[in-house]
């Protein structure tokens, strides 16, 4: 999904939350916003995807501003509040697999670039779980599942994880498939990185792995070796959130499924869904 | 007033509002928002004054969209609204000269850039009245307007324009001055033209002048010669609204009276008062 007409105010707004964490420092402030101007224009273009052009414009910024994690805070917070809410859900619900499937879907409205507050998910959560989801390809999903040999499930943002844990504890399961979970290289916004995958322990579900890159979703030309390999042997590829969605439909490959809430009027109309749509969708 | 480090995303998100409202085409939505991207990182940087960064871009959006007024309706619903709370306020306030500049200034809530709803205007001004001015150097101003020889007034918004013309009533009942009222150029926003203040009336008040140039303020650079001969000859100048502050704040020159609202965060620190102080200060 290349850009629409939105992302330039949506990247923009986004490095102002970022200047704005990062430093009191007005000046600093300032100078790093005249710095976001033009990295913008340079990747803001007809063929840009925007969670690469944003990415690429959030680490310049990290590097400006001396600090190359201002999301730290706002992660640890959504991981408190994530852990609180999946336990809850944990005791109060029946989770079979069509239902783990929902619950990493509705993980993944924590989402700072949509100004998502952490301290508003217990309630999103139990209104998001009386809704159908709009696209509901989870069938389809499980029998891939079932009959895969290598599974890639791809991460998206912190918080939200503790979600994927449910749905990949399914998975192990039905399925006795090798399992690869990927994470980012390092910090990006709020994504989960290999390093929040390992100190919570996520090597229970299957093999921990790094994209290779900090770039939100699957950049082609970023991902490193290791990770072009995994995904070139996976059988089913189990795609979390908007940076994945926008990344993985620019390619022919049936064996994506996305699984996000469609919370951009962008991403919506790339999936040709209403705007707050949940989806589980096969990359047909 | 220079940029501030808001500046860049409320420039970016009022190209995204024009671009809205000058066509519903998404791909020329799009194609006008890789243009606004460039223009912004041209035009915003140190030595910036946000008014004329703000119009350089607008301009450039309005020629590339083929639009030269995108905010007709906007300001034609200002209009009508302003005209009916105006009216009210005639009928329902004793008017002195105090209480006309304070109604002068809560006119200037109807500012687009700061994402205004005419609707609201009503509600708000009832509002306002009950609160004090947070500068309140009107008694100096009114000295000033008594003693002067020629005034020129600086109009700002459309629709804010009924209001001044409470204020512009009671200067002609206490001076015997020149009385020159300025708009702009040509639409720019929702800035008052001189067309508006032929089409409504003005010169019931005084001279029309225009600034000679469509940017908002005054910006020394593109104002004609017949306007700075005028601003030359001034004896006090009473400068409405945010563009006018902006620009000539930047200026020595004490003739100058800010009457405004504080509305973003960047006037508001440039005026040194809270954010939403309604002000009467003089340009000292």
């Amino acid at each position: 999904m290349k850009v629409h007409y939105e992302c330039l105010t949506c990247i923009a707004n986004q490095c102002k939350k970022i200047v704005e964490m990062a430093t009191k420092d007005l000046e600093e402030r300032r100078k790093a916003m005249f710095l976001a101007a033009k990295v913008i224009a340079r990747e803001y273009h007809e063929d840009a995807i925007p969670a690469i052009a944003g990415s690429k414009v959030f680490l310049e910024l990290y590097k400006f501003l001396g600090n190359d994690d201002p999301f730290r805070e706002y992660k640890e917070k959504s991981t408190e509040i994530a852990k609180k809410v999946v336990s809850l859900l944990r005791n109060k619900l029946e989770i079979d697999i069509k239902t783990a499937i929902k619950l990493a879907i509705i993980g993944n409205i924590i989402d700072f670039s949509v100004g998502f507050s952490p301290e508003d998910l217990e309630r999103q959560v139990e209104e998001m779980l009386k809704e159908d989801l709009y696209v509901d390809e989870s069938d389809e999903l499980i029998e891939k599942v079932r009959e895969a040999e290598v599974i890639l499930y791809l991460t998206d943002n912190v918080g939200e994880h503790y979600f994927d844990s449910i749905l990949l504890e399914k998975i192990r399961e039905i399925s006795k498939a090798e399992i690869y979970i990927a994470g980012k290289e390092g910090p990006i916004i709020n994504d989960v990185t290999v390093e929040d995958l390992r100190r919570d322990g996520f090597e229970r579900f299957g093999k921990i792995i790094s994209t290779g890159t900090r770039i939100v979703g699957i950049p082609f030309n970023e991902i490193s070796e290791e990770f072009r390999k995994v995904l070139e042997k996976a059988d089913v590829i189990i795609a979390k959130g908007q940076g994945n969605f926008e990344t993985l439909s620019e390619i022919k490959d049936e064996r994506v499924f996305f699984l996000l809430k469609a919370k951009c009027p962008a991403v919506a109309r790339g999936l040709g869904v209403p705007q707050g749509a949940l989806v589980c969708k096969r990359n047909i």
